[in-house]
Order: C-alpha cells, then sequence, then structure tokens
C-alpha cells in the first residue's frame, strides 16, 4: 500500500462528474475546490467545457487525487481509469454502498477490490470527504466547509457529518485544523491508516479521533500507540448507551463495546472524553501545551474570583482530579503577594484581579504538588495584562489553563495571543476543567510504564473441564489465596473434611458441569455442627449432588468480581469489578486489554464508582492495589498463554482484613476443533 | 420592605466616592455608568468637580440608586446618608465585610442595620454588582460588562463573579440579559426577593438561578414556585462535591446540601443543571419556547447527518431520555417524504438535508408519543433553507430543539433568525440534548400535580422510645407490611413464638436502647430448630438482651431504605435509596421536602442509578411505584403531624414477589424541652 500523501497533499485535483447544475454533488465539489492552490481539473465526458476523461486531465496536469461525483455502480470502473492514467488516490462521498445494503454491497466490494488492485488509494464511500485548509484544498461538498481555518488539530472521524462537526466546533473555538478526515464506510482507508500518515505531519500537534466502531482492534491499538509517542490523541467513543439499531443503519456495522473500546484507546495513550465539547477543550488544550509526564499529578487551582472558582473547583474534584494543599513554603511566598483575607491553601484566591497574577502564577507553579495549574479570571484589563501575567510569569515547565472570561474583540484577541503563547484557554469554568483533565490524562498516559516484576511463566492449562476444587488449585498456582477445604467423595469423608477444617464450614456441589450452584441450592454457608452437615449433604443429595466440596468460611469482607475473557475484536482483556446486585446493575467495571503488567493492572480499582469500599469504609478491609494487580496480571497472561481458555472468572474474590481470597471460580475452555486464534 | 424596582430600574444613580484616579473603584463604576440615560451624579466630599454630598446630587436630580465606592468601615453612615436625601436603594461592591471576618463581621452588622432602619434596598456588600443592558445601566467595575447584550434571560447568581461570568456567557451564546444580578453577602436583598421582583418583570422570559448557600430554604422554595408558574427557572447548585473549605472562606456560610437544595428547587418547579454551559443551553432554550405540560414526555429526534445524529441519540439516551419508537402512520407519512433506506423509526434520518425538511419535522411532530423535536443539521444553504424549514413547518406546538453547526456570518444570521422565531439553537448535539432535557424537565414539572388520595391522619406519635416491635407497630398504622412476629419477655415465650410463626425465623435483640443491634450480635437469621433458637438465645443474653423478638423469616429480594428526617434548612424531608454497601457508598438516594402526595413520591426510585434492580432484574420482584410512594408519602406526614419525631427509618424495606416487607425500622424522638420549630 502507497501512503497517503496523494490522497491529503495531492499536486493536482480532479473531479470527475463535475456539473455545470447547481444543485448537483459535481458541482459542489467543484465549487468548493475552487480555491485550491494546485492544478484542478473538472471532468465530464458530456459536456464540452470541461476534460471528457480523467486521461485527459492527466494529459493537461498532475492529478493526484481525484473525487468522484457519479453513481455508485459506475464507481468502481471509474476509479479503475483514474488509476490508469496515473491518478495515486479517490474520495467517493456519495452513498448507496454498504450502509444502503441489497445491490450496495455488491458496489462497496467492487469498488474496494479496485482500489487494492490498482493500488490507489480510496477515502469513502459514504463520506462527506476532508478538509486541508492549509492547502485551501476543501475535499467536501458542504458549503461552509472552506471557511474551516487552518490550525494544528487533526480530526479523524468515523462519520463524515461529526467530521465537518468538529472541524466547524475547532474554528468557532479559535483551534482551526491541520486536516480533517470523515472515514465513511472505510472501504480501503481506516482510521489507523490516517493515525499513521498523521504521525508524520509536521502541521499537526494533537488529534481527535472519533470511533463508532472499530474492525481490527489490534492495528488501532498499535496506531494510536506510535501516534501518542509524538502527538496527542483525544477519543470520543459513540455507544455509551442503546444506539445499536441507528447505529447499524448508518454504518452497517454493528457498534463494538463501548467500554472495551475505550480501555483499549486509553491503554495505548489517548485521553479519552464524553462529548464533542470536551473533544474540542481536550484536543486544543494539548494542540498548545502537554504537561510533563507523572504517574498522579496534582493541580493548583488559580482564580482571580472565587465564585467561578468554586465552580471549577466542584468540576475537578467530580473529576476525581488532585487539588493538593500548597506546601508551607508556597504558603509564604503567597503571603507575600496576596491581601491576607484570601484562602490560599489550594484553591489560590487572589482577591480581585492584579499585576501580582504573574507571580502568584509562578509561586503556585513551583510548589512540588503541582503539575498543571487551572486559572480562571475575568477580564479586566484595567486591572490586570493577563496575557503578559500568563505568560511572563515563569511557571517553569507547570503548564497553565486559563479560563478567561468576557466578550467582545479585546477578549478574543488577548485569548488568541494565550493561546499562541502555549497557555490553553477556556471561556468557562468546564471548559478549564475538561482541558485541565485532559492534560493530566495525557500526562498519565505518558510515564513510563511499572517494570514488569520477574518473569512469570503462566501455568498451561491441561483440563478441558475444572470443578470448583480443580479450579482453585489452578488459582494456587497463580498466587491467589483461598481457603482450606477438601473434595468429598462420600459423606464420611464430607464429616471427617469437616473436622479438619473446623466449624464453621461451607458445603457445596462438586461438579464440573454446574456453573451456577447457588441457584439449584448447592451451596450451604455456616455449617457449624455435624448434624447441619447432614441436614446439608441431604440438600445437596437432592440438588444432584455426587460430591461435595466442604471448605472453612471465609471471613467478612468486601467482594470483588475479576476476570479475564476474550474481545471478539480486541483479544484477551481483563475486568474488576464489585461483587453484588447493585454493582452488577451499574455496570461498575474496569476493563484492560491483556496482557498487562501488574503495575498497570493494579490502576483498576481506582476506575470503579464504588471504590471507596475498598479503601476502608467503615473501618473495614484496605485494598493493596497491588495484590490486585498481580492477580489479574495472571489471569491474563494465563489467558494470553492458553488459546483454548475462553474465560476465567473469580467471583467473590474477597477483600478481608487478611487480604484477598477467591471464594469460587469457573473457568469455561473451548473444544480444541472450535479454536481459533485472537491476534 | 419596598420593591426593587428603585435598585433596578432607578431614574437616577449616584455613585459615592467617585474618583479620578483610574485604578480606584469609584472611578471603574464612573465609566460603567457613563452609557446609563438616567440622571448620574458623581459624588466625592473632597472633589470640587462632583457633588460634595449625595444630599446635593438628589437636590439637582432624582436619585434613587447610590453606589457606594467607600471603605467598609464608612459604609453604614453614607447608607443612613444617603437614605435620608430620598435614596431607595443601594449596592456596595466592595469586600471586607462578613466574608473577611473579625472586624468585617461588625461593619456587615452596621450596614444590614442601616438598610432595615431606613427601609433602603440595599445589594451587597462584596458583590460586583448588577446589569440591566436594555437601560444600558452598568452597576458593576467590571470593564467589558458594558457589552454585555440585552436579552429575555435574567440572571440571579450567588457570586458577582458568576454572575458576570453567565452574563458574558449568555451574550456569547446569542441570548443576552434582561437582568444579571450577583447577590454577594446578601446583607439585604437575597435570591427570593430578585427572584419575586423577575415575575413582574415583562422583560424577563427565563431566569438562570446559581446557588451556592442557602439561609432560608422554605422562603427560596416559594419564590421559585411563584416564579415557574410563569417563568422558567434553571438553576445550578453548587458543591455537587467537597469545596466546604474554600466555600467558607468564600460567602462565610457553609454550603447547603447539595442534594437538598436541589430535590427542593425541582419541587419547586425548577429546571436543574450540572455546570454553567448546561445552564446557557437551558435558559436559553426556555427563554424562547416552552413544551406542552407532560408528565412522561417522548422525544422525536429529526438528523439530517447520521453520525452526530449517533452522538445526539446517546446523549439523550443517556440522560434517560424517552425516544419512542413513531407509529406506523408517522412512519407512512415519512416514508412518503424520504429515501428508502434512511432509518425512520426515530431517530429520522433524513439521509441528505434537502426541502423536505420541514415536512419531515411536522410528520414527526404530528406524532402523539412525539412533544418535543431534537434537530440536527449541518448549515447548508444550497441544499435546505433551514430557517424556513423549521418556522414554516408547522409542527402544532411541538417545540423544535435544532442543533445547527457550521461556521460564518450565514450561520450566525440563521441560529439568530431561528431564536427569534421561538426555535432554541445549539451549536452542537450536546447542546442540543442539554436544551431538549430542559425543555422536558420544564414540562414535567408543569403537569398538574398527582391528586392527594382520600385523606390520611398521620397518627400522633407519643412513646419517647420505639423498640423493633413498637416501631413496626407504628409502621403497620402507616399501612407498611411486615412479618408475624413476638415480642418475649423470656425464653419459654421465645419457643412459643418459635412455634407459632413456624422455622425457619429471625431472632433479635429488642431494646429500644440499642440502634445497631447487628454490630453487637444482636440478630440471628435462618434458625430452624429448637435447638438452634437456644444457641442463638444463649448468644443475644451474651450481648445483654433482656428480651426477644422472633419473627418469620422475609422472603429473598431487593433491599431499599426509606426513611423521614428533618433538614436544618428546608425542614422535613424523605428519602428512598437502595439497600447494601455499595449503594451506600455511592450515596445513590432520592429526596423530597415533605410533605408531598403519594404521586410525587412514586417518581423518587426513577431517579436511583441501581433503578434496574427494582424492574424485575434477573426475573426477580417489580417494584409497583404507587406502592411506595404511599409509605414515603405517610412517613413525611408522620413527621410533618409530629414536632417531637426527630427521624424515622425503615431499612431494610424489601421488595419480595409479596410486595414491600419492613425488616427493620429506626425512630428517633427528640425530647420535649429540644422541641424547635422547622417551619
Amino acid at each position: 500500500m502507497t501512503g497517503l500523501g496523494p490522497l491529503f497533499a495531492p499536486r493536482g485535483v480532479a473531479v470527475v462528474g463535475a456539473s455545470r447544475d447547481p444543485g448537483k454533488l459535481g458541482a459542489a465539489m467543484a465549487r468548493s475546490l475552487s480555491g485550491f492552490g494546485g492544478f484542478l481539473a473538472l471532468v465530464n465526458t458530456r459536456d464540452t467545457t470541461m476534460y471528457p476523461s480523467v486521461g485527459a486531465a492527466a494529459d493537461a496536469g498532475p492529478v493526484d487525487l481525484a473525487l468522484l461525483c457519479v453513481p455508485a455502480a459506475a464507481c468502481a470502473d471509474v476509479l479503475t481509469e483514474a488509476a490508469a492514467a496515473g491518478v495515486r488516490a479517490a474520495v467517493v462521498c456519495g452513498g448507496g454502498f454498504a450502509e444502503a445494503g441489497g445491490a450496495g454491497i455488491e458496489h462497496q466490494r467492487r469498488l474496494g477490490a479496485a482500489a487494492r488492485d490498482s493500488g490507489l488509494r480510496l477515502l469513502g464511500p459514504n463520506t462527506s470527504g476532508f478538509l486541508a485548509p492549509h492547502a485551501r484544498l476543501t475535499a467536501s461538498f458542504v458549503p461552509g466547509a472552506h471557511l474551516v481555518a487552518p490550525g494544528a488539530v487533526a480530526v479523524v472521524a468515523a462519520s463524515g457529518g461529526v467530521n465537518h462537526a468538529l472541524a466547524f466546533a475547532l474554528t468557532e473555538a479559535g483551534h482551526g485544523v491541520s486536516l480533517a478526515v470523515g472515514l465513511g464506510n472505510a472501504a480501503d482507508v481506516t482510521a489507523p491508516d490516517v493515525l499513521d500518515h498523521l504521525a508524520d505531519d509536521p502541521r499537526t500537534t494533537a488529534v481527535a479521533l472519533h470511533v463508532e466502531s472499530v474492525a481490527d482492534g489490534p492495528r488501532l491499538v498499535a496506531s494510536v500507540r506510535r501516534l501518542t509517542a509524538t502527538r496527542p490523541v483525544v477519543a470520543l467513543v459513540v455507544g455509551r448507551h442503546d444506539v445499536g439499531a441507528f447505529a447499524a443503519s448508518h454504518t452497517g456495522a454493528l457498534a463494538t463495546s463501548w467500554r472495551t473500546t475505550r480501555a483499549a484507546l486509553a491503554q495505548a495513550g489517548a485521553v479519552l472524553v464524553d462529548d464533542e465539547r470536551e473533544l474540542v477543550d481536550a484536543v486544543g488544550a494539548l494542540a498548545v501545551t502537554r504537561a510533563r509526564p507523572c504517574a498522579d499529578p496534582g493541580v493548583g487551582v488559580v482564580t482571580a474570583q472565587a465564585g467561578p472558582g468554586l465552580l471549577l473547583l466542584d468540576d475537578l474534584r467530580g473529576r476525581g482530579i488532585r487539588v493538593p494543599e500548597l506546601t508551607p513554603g508556597t504558603r509564604r511566598s503567597l503571603a507575600g503577594l496576596l491581601p491576607p483575607l484570601t484562602f490560599q491553601r489550594n484553591p489560590v484566591d487572589t482577591g480581585r484581579p492584579g499585576p501580582e497574577l504573574g507571580a502568584v502564577l509562578a509561586a503556585t507553579g513551583a510548589d512540588p504538588g503541582v503539575d498543571v495549574i487551572a486559572g480562571y479570571v475575568l477580564h479586566e484589563p484595567d486591572a490586570v495584562d493577563v496575557v503578559a501575567a500568563v505568560t511572563e510569569g515563569g511557571t517553569a515547565g507547570v503548564p497553565v489553563v486559563l479560563g478567561l472570561a468576557g466578550t467582545g474583540d479585546d477578549v478574543t484577541r488577548d485569548r488568541r495571543a494565550l493561546r499562541e503563547s502555549g497557555v490553553p484557554v477556556a471561556h468557562d469554568a468546564r471548559g478549564v476543567a475538561a482541558a485541565t483533565a485532559a492534560l493530566l490524562a495525557d500526562a498519565r498516559a505518558r510515564t513510563p510504564r511499572p517494570a514488569v516484576p520477574a518473569p512469570w511463566n503462566a501455568p498451561t492449562v491441561l483440563a478441558t473441564r475444572y470443578d470448583e476444587h480443580e479450579g482453585k488449585e489452578l488459582l494456587e498456582r497463580l498466587g491467589v489465596a483461598t481457603m482450606p477445604r477438601h473434595a468429598c467423595a462420600d459423606r464420611a469423608a464430607a464429616h471427617a473434611a469437616f473436622d479438619s477444617v473446623g466449624a464453621p464450614v461451607a458445603v457445596k456441589l462438586l461438579d464440573a458441569e454446574v456453573l451456577h450452584k447457588t441457584e439449584i441450592g448447592g451451596v450451604h454457608l455456616g455449617v457449624s455442627t455435624h448434624t447441619d452437615l447432614d441436614a446439608a449433604l441431604d440438600a445437596l443429595d437432592a440438588a444432584g449432588a455426587r460430591r461435595y466440596l466442604v471448605e472453612a468460611m471465609a471471613p467478612a469482607g468486601i467482594d470483588l468480581v475479576v476476570g479475564a475473557r476474550r474481545d471478539v475484536v480486541f483479544g484477551p482483556l481483563v475486568l474488576v469489578g464489585l461483587g453484588g446486585t447493585v454493582a452488577e446493575a451499574l455496570a461498575d467495571v474496569a476493563v484492560r486489554l491483556a496482557p498487562l503488567s501488574p503495575g498497570e493492572a493494579a490502576g483498576m480499582p481506582s476506575e470503579l464508582a464504588g471504590r471507596a469500599l475498598l479503601a476502608g469504609w467503615r473501618g473495614g478491609p484496605v485494598l493493596d492495589p497491588d495484590d490486585l494487580g498481580t492477580i489479574v496480571s495472571r489471569l491474563g497472561d494465563l489467558l494470553a498463554a492458553n488459546p483454548l481458555l475462553d474465560e476465567i472468572e473469580v467471583n467473590p474474590l474477597r477483600l478481608t482484613p487478611q487480604g484477598l481470597i477467591a471464594l469460587d471460580a469457573v473457568i469455561l475452555i473451548r473444544k480444541a476443533d472450535d479454536a481459533h486464534t485472537d491476534h
């Protein structure tokens, strides 16, 4: 495959199917391209004022890119003809392909095959094109698209509509774009292709990525990981809620798991956002500055107005951002700069804005706990030259995100001057919080990965079925604690086991075929006498038991669920959640692609909504995240090392004062002839 | 007290402490007021180019309002002097009052007393003032404040900084303001005062309310309720997260409970938002249109681009908004308007935008399940005149919220034209979702309150202590089901009770003094033999039991927690939450002020994050919200009828296949001599 240079930076462009009928796509495209500085050829076989063929156009000038404005059924042939004439890239904006079903599926198959056979790179079909404002190249039929301003943010959007919406929003927010691409049906050029192209684009300093569905998970992860080494990527993934039916009608593809896609992109170094506004805030900020890599960064809040500062602090706290108390040294410095009665512990309230703002920012930025400053001021040029204060303040590598509220040309000018000096600017507290959160997420993603501990060899899974006892033996080989227990073939063995482990015990039906023991009365807890044991065994017999498990009762604690399974798009992954129906109803679970190091897995519980339960809730036990990380990492390794192992779930894994203890485990093995590769 | 006309619509204004030193507050105020059309007097005792006193100014022209730019210690005397000269309102912008502590507290006390004694209405101190752009009255020292555009939205903000931030944001979003007020320390004029004033303001069609703390809960609720009868109110309450220390330094007041304040405002008819952006989206939309009152409104989504339409649908679903399938009749109408392969069930995807947009909106709006249309289009004037399509489409009382993406003057002009025609306009999908959510919340709040059922007389609480058995007897008088049980004075009675209610039973320590039985080993569940009963009674004796409760075991189910208690600011309130530690850690609870009707209380469980558990989770029982509403309403009535009853909590109230059953109850009674009023 050739690169995307001919597509996004062509020497010349041909509009095939150009038209003089202003309502037609071919006319709209010709109008959009009228500002292009390179060679432009309009091609129409039946209009004598235009070139009769792509070949004729290519004879007149260099045609690298063809925009095909012809019916869906004709596109494949026209593309082949263009390739023969030396054209190296094409855009098909029209619909009527796979998204329309029926004959459209065949049109798309033929179009994709024509691209592959010729080596020509194809964007689309079913997209509104791309915008390269620095080259005044507007390969889009949307009338206002030529007004999109040049800038440093690249947009890679699944949808042509979203591509334009983001390009307009980035323009209105003062950022502009370096390149904005809508992928549409992605018959040839995919998101990873464009991301790889951007890794070498000197005009692009940050990338906005919009994802609806993912065809090749590992390829996307690899491209994002490569790109984030040099340029921040901010990703918006659609489909948190149930939008499946409409999504399928739109792209012809089912939406990929929202949660898994987000986890995969974050692991690859992308910053995640929840909506297009925060996407614009985040990518606009990261286009002008990045914070230093830091595993657990803190924020200094500096505000000239207490009320908006409160909104900002509330918002930051809601995002789980640390706003640490400043050190005594910093507070002494601030006390020398500010009136005595203002709040100076963090947030730092300057009272009224004044010329000391620069020194306050410098003092706050010098605090060892501050990695990013989130500032807020009303625009009051009489009181302080905010551009000078912020850019000359000398925060020595600690970025300042500034909320600058106001209206009018002076405010617009100062916002622009700040951005050009590397200071992200927002209009409101919400925007400051969103931009700050993006800088922090990017700083965390760029910290060196935790060192992988001494190599651990995942055991080979040989059995085709595991009962609970065997499953726990496997967990023990992973270093997971379990309670003392005995597998018992008969009642006498059960009574001996009862005496051996000591009352009270749990008595369970032991059968690898039974996955949901509790539902059939196969679990009896707190059995404390031989009489009770007989009653429990009677009940297990009635439930069909042939063998029993007698196990010491675990101490009380907080139940977790951890596991590893295979995702059809992304491959092996691990999960950590809280136990119980409420957590289940809320789908309160953290996901990561496997394999991953214990240190990476140790960060998972901090994403849970109910994480307070793991931090000594009501005097209860405190989770050691490294202990959990080791278990989760090894579950992932186990899956990666055993292609026939479909899923392993420890439910519950109980957090007790004595540490984590596995109380039950389910292991699902695929038959060897069902094996498929995940890579 | 006099009204606020002299404050916000004065015939003349005096700046007391006006200055020619451009850095001084008195100079900034004079500059801000230079555009005012009424009588303007600059007063300075030591500057011969100005009036020497307020009295001299008042002799020269009508002075209704004085802006005091003098030191905090002097304000009370100047205010008294102004009142003597006939001035009827004043603004004190400066700080150094209660928020500063120390002598500032006394300054504020004297200032408030001077206002009360004279009848003069005082805004502030410690505020950046107010803006009345229609009168070109900029009573603010912020330099750009005169650029705030006139409009129909009033701002009532706790903080002067937030007042300006919102006024600027409303201007930049194209809405403008009718009046924007920052309350500051609110020594005299409070939020309810301004809200009452706005109820008669013909220029105001919607109100943005920013709340930090509430001094008088019932007064605020009454003012909001009165105002929402004629004008929508959108409220942003600060303090969802821990911002207490900084908040206290800012206003001198502790932040009022975020959750309770939000519940109170919603019950009074306000629309709640989570940040300033959504505040602008919501109040801007409600300033131009309101949906018809409706208890359970539905949304029709119409989009010209599938990608942004997906973002919009995802966002609406995340807000719990219904996007119902359109009726067959509607779909037949749409099929006659649109290409065959577009999605038309709701969302309605028009494929490409075209002149049929108006007819599509009309057909969607005519669907009986559609109360608001959320639309989205890229600005493509070549394809469709969006202003004509939307305003002439004829959606017959069903408001359209339109996302119009694009950039440039044409887009700005069309957005303005749409707003002027009563169509809320957003720039992006997020804004459409926020505005739509606001119209729906307002429509729900305006539905007639559910009819109160046949009068129910709350029993009088006479005992000073309730043990569990007596508490359950009280619950039975409220119509709450309990399990069969016996209070037992000795072992013989316990064994007789065991035989009477039938195994298995729960055996509990019965003592009104012990509030947390479980923690001391005072609860034994699933006791199924007389032998086990004796063992349980032994354990209860060891825990200090003098009496026992023997109770039939309840069926399995989902545990709720319901209760009623008193809030120090708002008075009696009721709570509904899910049981269990995860729900507790998430603080997943719904709150309402009491008394309230059963129908109002029935809506509470739908606010819980874990509400799926109450809707037949995994084949379990389904909650009848009316059953729960009746219980909750009666708990509220009980509290309202019994001033000595501090709190009643039913924990758990279990949802079983047989309905709701109270398993335990705690009732806290205040001693008579501690009684205080809550009203």
